[in-house]
């Protein structure tokens, strides 16, 4: 019986993918996704055949690679980042539904949290949240209620999906929620392009990141209250009391 | 001049690493860590001088990566995890302050919220918040203050170091907190021993959590409103509306 692997391809460089995912891209038929992420591997994997979605059919290509294993086709589903986070694992669990097959392996990447990270310096050495400012499935006012709880428990922030073409001023006014509860100094950090062309990496404060451009292949870090700036980098310490 | 890479080894099987993280311990010429995980590595990677100290010693461990580039070593300094959440890159950019060398490369790696969560299913789906029940560090006010902010926001929420010998009632706590606010059935699960011997699952309530046996290699996983159980994995829905 052919298996449904949903890929993890980390921020877009090979080297930051797991030599698990490699081996699960090596050893499918099929390589599903959308069409970005699938063009990001495909020179790699010559040999596959592939298939891809645009943007937003987020359930049509989960259906179609559940659709390609049930037809004895190894499948490796990719998605950007981790397949869990914000990815493509839940959606490929709720239409298989309490059937057992085809038989699913969840392959994890380096979310852009981790990845983003590392560009920057170490903002994530404390407790943090994870928020998406996508309101395309997500009622724009619980993005609002998670950023002022997040805030007022003095949680580092991951913003993914600062902005897109439909919604350019989200991270303003994302911060200005902040800024009511954290000062205009607190360090925060952008990750542009995250293992790809044009990787670059912004430190700045949260009243700058107010007016910062950001797009869809930005990632936005703000510090909790032990974050600073050291060198050039932005680093959340831990507390380690011997420093 | 020799560089220090801080690497994260993932959860600990090498199938979880990255190609990255492979390619800077086989040209590294030192291995520095704690010895637990010094040991996951050291067989792999046999010809290459390997440094270890105990577990409340983080400083010295980073100082001592410092010096031996310093002294001209390319040293590869590994986490458990990820190289930065509660890992060791904060703690060595701040120990070399605003000094220009040695060259410093954070190298990241699969956190326990992304490869927890890919052993339970797919509860990561959407936003949530990280928080680790150790306050060695942490005021446990401060511990409670971030659950009761994180459950009145409706995030998923991770639990790292939900107990060890010294605290074996951090996760009862924890629990008692978040069942101020959260039904008692709430999805959870428990990933234990994350690509390493002896890995495996629980499924359960928040009510039945509360009474759950749980170690220095567990990860928790609490689910938002959106969290059911299908099939036999933990699955959080993004909100795709033609499901």
């Amino acid at each position: 019986m052919a298996k449904l692997c949903v890929v993890g391809l980390g921020p877009g460089d090979y080297d930051d993918m797991t030599v698990r995912a490699d081996r699960a891209l090596r050893d499918c038929d099929a390589i599903i996704g959308y069409h970005v992420y699938v063009d990001l591997v495909k020179d790699r994997y010559p040999d596959k055949k592939t298939l891809t979605t645009p943007m937003t059919k987020e359930t049509d290509r989960c259906r179609m690679a559940l659709e390609a294993a049930r037809n004895g086709e190894n499948v490796a589903l990719v998605c950007s980042g981790d397949s869990g986070i914000y990815g493509m694992a839940a959606l490929v669990y709720e239409l298989r539904g309490e059937a057992k097959e085809p038989e699913i392996e969840i392959i994890p990447g380096l979310t852009a949290a981790c990845s983003g990270a590392a560009l920057l310096g170490a903002p994530l050495t404390h407790d943090f949240a994870v928020v998406s400012l996508s309101d395309r499935l997500t009622a724009w006012e619980t993005i609002e209620k998670r950023l002022e709880a997040a805030a007022a428990a003095d949680l580092s922030i991951v913003l993914y999906n600062p902005a897109s073409r439909g919604r350019p001023d989200h991270l303003r006014r994302a911060c200005e929620i902040l800024l009511r509860s954290l000062p205009a100094e607190r360090p925060c950090g952008i990750a542009r392009s995250i293992g790809r062309a044009g990787e670059s990496r912004d430190l700045l404060t949260l009243g700058e990141l107010k007016d910062a451009q950001v797009d869809m292949f930005c990632t936005v870090f703000i510090g909790n209250a032990s974050t600073r700036v050291v060198g050039d980098r932005l680093v959340t310490s831990r507390g380690y009391r011997d420093v």
